[in-house]
């Protein structure tokens, strides 16, 4: 009926887990202390990316399916919004390994050379299986990326990238989104004039600012002009697939639509957790941001301008990654074309019971 | 088109605001520097007190409304969790107010007598617009609760008490629940089978626990016999009723039911929603007690064992009131009453159909 | 010069590390999702615990030396203030527990049988070597603490319990403090005078405060009269050895008034470090309660009125030894008899002269 | 003896307090709920940064003295601690912004033109008595940074620009390091050589890393170069200056030599509260460019590429800002030139005993 012998101890593997620390330091004869936090500090990282990489894989697997049965949105969100949890927790962190001075660090860092946490396979294929491609990668020493992995990493790695990815996953979905054809009520067309009315509107705003000088205005209206050729771009099929071609978008042209209407009227029951699954993908890009931000100053800190163990600044890449790896970064820029709910154009009465509940008729 | 003369400074009115802190132990003459501190946070917890009772009130209307439109379950819920999300935040507060010192406290604690932070008006009017009954409160010196507060904030108490709460708009709302009559599928006995399997099954599992000793079996036994006799007097009106009447629950007989439902099928569309506001009223009030019980152990280590500057024991009051002040108890104690999801009794396809969006038919 | 062969990944035994966690539910055919949350988050704590286990063992070799060597303070302070950075994380890590629905953790929960939280071997240890005595211990389902551990962890219970604890060490190194002696100057009279007049103006205001009925101002004449005694206890060796052997206090005599002298006069510098390891202390103490309240309120939530899988109620447990398992209690209470700085007898010269640096004459 | 009218409401004067929201769409006729959240959270930051300035404040008295008593060193630590707690506490903060979704700002964002974040005056103070000055700030729209405060406001920083900051102070105050002449011990040509071999094996370490290609190699044998110049300049002032003229370098030469000292020697008594010092202020620094980066990521999310209400895009400045307006880079800086505890030179008894406290003699 149940297992006597079951207990914490061997179900939770202690004794495996706890004889996984060893210090490189007391190998060599003269332990420091802190290795033992730096090395804890890591493997804790990994169990949390394992973690993720479970919650993102039970969330791959559903969504490779034929369609997403709506009955599994809110399981889809809620396990996202676990790893957005588990993302502030790996920011709150650093404040842990900041107990650590640059002083202690020094004592066994060298021991360390050239190992490095580029070196994270778990966090690399977390990236892939975000949507992060191959070439969308920043060069690490001017090598790929993988080129510091094992060999069957690196081949884990390459049998990923034919893998469909979480992006991959979210733009199918999005294109599939059954309301976008409106029956027949031309929506777009009378979006459009919203969001021209609005954009010119802050046009005007910035012409009589008298707070801005000539160059600045100038400069805005420039920024305004290239929003407005962006957001018709949007509506221009083959616009926007040049513009998605030269990287200014990653979604296909049929997504940033359904991605702007779900966000545009997200009270529509229908539509209410696909809302929270797109905020859901904005706030892990931003926290896994913040992540990388938050360890390239710890790193500026630990080691000054000292070239890293991997024989790089971990410094820089890590700030230059924090901008370069997102992969939602759409739905960000999609804000620019937002207009306040008042100015909305109304759904008619079908649309609305169509994304309403059964019961409700 | 707007008005230039818009800025920060008077949009925020900063003057006003920080012309609010004013010193006693400067106006005595000998200005104790940590009192800045202590009136900064303090401002600081009513200005987000504030901001909890707008969001409050704006759910509360949506509620007292006739029904509650579904296209306003996401606010709501979103709303609730800014709510949540607030009190986090207030909870980690207290980490900058022990960064004060006793005895930095002691250099103008004695200038305060008699004020006390029982005299937060907001603070009772957040509990009471929550649910918290005058004849739940800790009587506070034997006295009435708000017989700290002005003559003018009693009167407001006193007419709060004729409004409704969140917890009765909530009891409410459950009572509406639509689909509770599951259309002649006899639910509620399924169910019942499925409990008291899963509850005896609990009580073969300590009768033949080796770890436990007779004395641990018997109580054991106990417990689970109390849960089996609530659990029957769920689906016996008259004995819910005597149970309620005695304080065990608060929920109307069909809103612990519709309460019930929603989180065991929280994976219907039309459920998904409601699910997540029972978990928000819960969240809200486990941080609220969390809140209470970090100030209990502050004013403690403050303190000690001296008495309070309202002439009362802070540490006591709050430790008690953090047990005794909860509002939605019953869907804590509901949990009780959880099978495994592949134990529940499967909904019919009309019943699923209800649940489900229209657009999917 | 460097092992080229250093790498990430064997360094952290990263293999071993990720082969640690086998869901039960996955081993009996029918994998219930979020037991990977659960692996994953208790075995973190573990590996925090050894982390936390680490600093105090090397915290506590340096106490159990012949004297403390004053370069070693920051040391000590520094590693304490680590260990609560570790505290912090683990209480907000309870967040990413509550991610799981009760639901879903019944999917999983009855294979765990009779395994339980209290059978962790580390956190044991980490009570015992803080200074929590056996017969200071919660019994657990009326018996022996340990009775649910391994026998050889029983044994090492046993044998811990024979070494000097962090409280032991502390108190030992507090009866060691040179200036409490203070060559002649009459300070404990002049102190006692200084309390007692606080002590007696806070009467006065009790008796005179109008807002307190006759029950109230009885009962804190009560708790002052009693306050008063326990001061005046402080000074009588005896009495204070009975108050001590009653279980009202845990400090010896000597260390008493060394922990007093520390927190009043913190400014002179050989003080002002011992200041900081008193305060951590008592951090400490507090972090460890509000993790128990916190894991008290979760287990509520998880599981209502059910019985833990360890046959007990973890709730009640859990919240009673957030209160009785306090070590550094002492700390808290002297709070009791601190006055403000202005009312401190000032130090003469020479003990002023003796607590500061050398180069500063 | 007391004041029986002394209470909570008059005290934290709550009506002022909660009489200073003033939304302007319902100013307007047509509220948005969501203005109340963005005019709270904003009182929030300027009530913190009054707490900040007059935590600062505190400080800079005691600096701009003759000599700082080393009786205050710790209260100084402890008051920059507590701005460091409230810091954390801001960045945190941003999390109850995000809860405010795009759509729910464009509902009053438009009614707020022109004020702009930029025109907290209490900000730019906090940014100015730390060390930043007007030169190093980045422009504003190409103009003075100060343009948009009112013209009272403008002269306050003008006026700010002509006292001493908290970097120039703690400059000075390293200066006085006393220590630093080392009675006849060649301190510093004994580090000259350590550092000197360790950047040389580091030089060895990068020539023999077979991970590394001909390029990467070349690359870092530059950086290295360049960090074994810019120490060379440490102990030649001419070049230092040249250096430090240049805007390498901000703090003093001899400052920057005591830097070094206290954090390579920080386990000296009379060095272990200087060393925490340091290390606030670094923390500090970081703080504030953390807060900067959120900040810079949450502007961009609720605008996407829209320009700032300030005419102005809030995005770019912040991110900009965080890297530049750095005021303690030097410190960092420095740890480059650390090398470990074990290879760093010993200090003769004779300094040791200075730097000890009288009592151990």
């Amino acid at each position: 009926m149940f297992n006597p012998k079951m207990n914490y101890h061997d179900y939770l593997q202690i004794d495996k887990l706890l004889s996984a620390q060893k210090p490189e330091s007391e190998a060599r004869g003269h332990a420091a202390h802190d290795e033992m936090l730096f090395i804890v500090v890591h493997q804790v990282y990994e169990l949390w990316f394992k973690l993720i990489l479970t919650e993102l894989d039970s969330i791959l697997t559903i969504f490779r399916g034929e369609r997403v049965d709506e009955r599994l949105m809110d399981l889809i969100v809620a396990r996202l919004q676990r790893v957005i949890e588990i993302q502030k927790h790996l920011v709150d962190q650093v404040r842990i390994i900041e107990t650590m001075t640059p002083l202690d660090f020094l004592e066994f860092r060298d021991l360390l050379i050239p190992a490095s946490g580029f070196q994270s396979h778990q966090f690399r294929m977390l990236e892939t299986k975000l949507g992060l491609k191959r070439d969308q990668r920043m060069r690490y020493n001017q090598s790929e990326y993988d080129q510091l992995l094992k060999p069957e990493q690196r081949e884990s790695m390459a049998e990923l990238d034919t893998q469909s990815t979480l992006f991959e996953c979210v733009d199918k979905w999005l294109e599939r989104t059954p309301f976008l054809k409106m029956q027949g009520f031309d929506f777009w067309n009378l979006y459009k004039q919203t969001v021209q009315d609005v954009l010119t509107h802050d046009l005007k705003i910035i012409q009589s600012n008298p707070a801005l000088g000539a160059a600045d205005r100038e400069r805005n209206e420039k920024i305004l002009q290239m929003s407005l050729d962006a957001f018709y771009a949007l509506f221009d099929e083959n616009k926007y697939n040049q513009a998605r071609a030269a990287g200014d978008w990653r979604l296909s042209y049929k997504s940033v639509h359904a991605a702007l209407l779900i966000q545009l009227y997200r009270d529509q029951p229908a539509l209410q957790l696909p809302f929270r699954l797109l905020t859901a993908l904005m706030d892990m890009d931003e926290y896994f941001t913040t992540w990388r931000q938050r360890h390239a100053l710890m790193a500026k800190r630990m080691l000054g301008s000292k070239v890293g163990t991997g024989g790089s600044s971990g410094f820089q890449y890590l700030k230059d990654a924090a901008d370069k790896h997102k992969v939602f970064g759409d739905l960000f820029q999609l804000t620019t074309f937002f207009v306040p709910r008042s100015k909305l154009p109304v759904l008619p009465k079908e649309v609305e019971r169509e994304l309403g509940f059964h019961f409700s008729k």
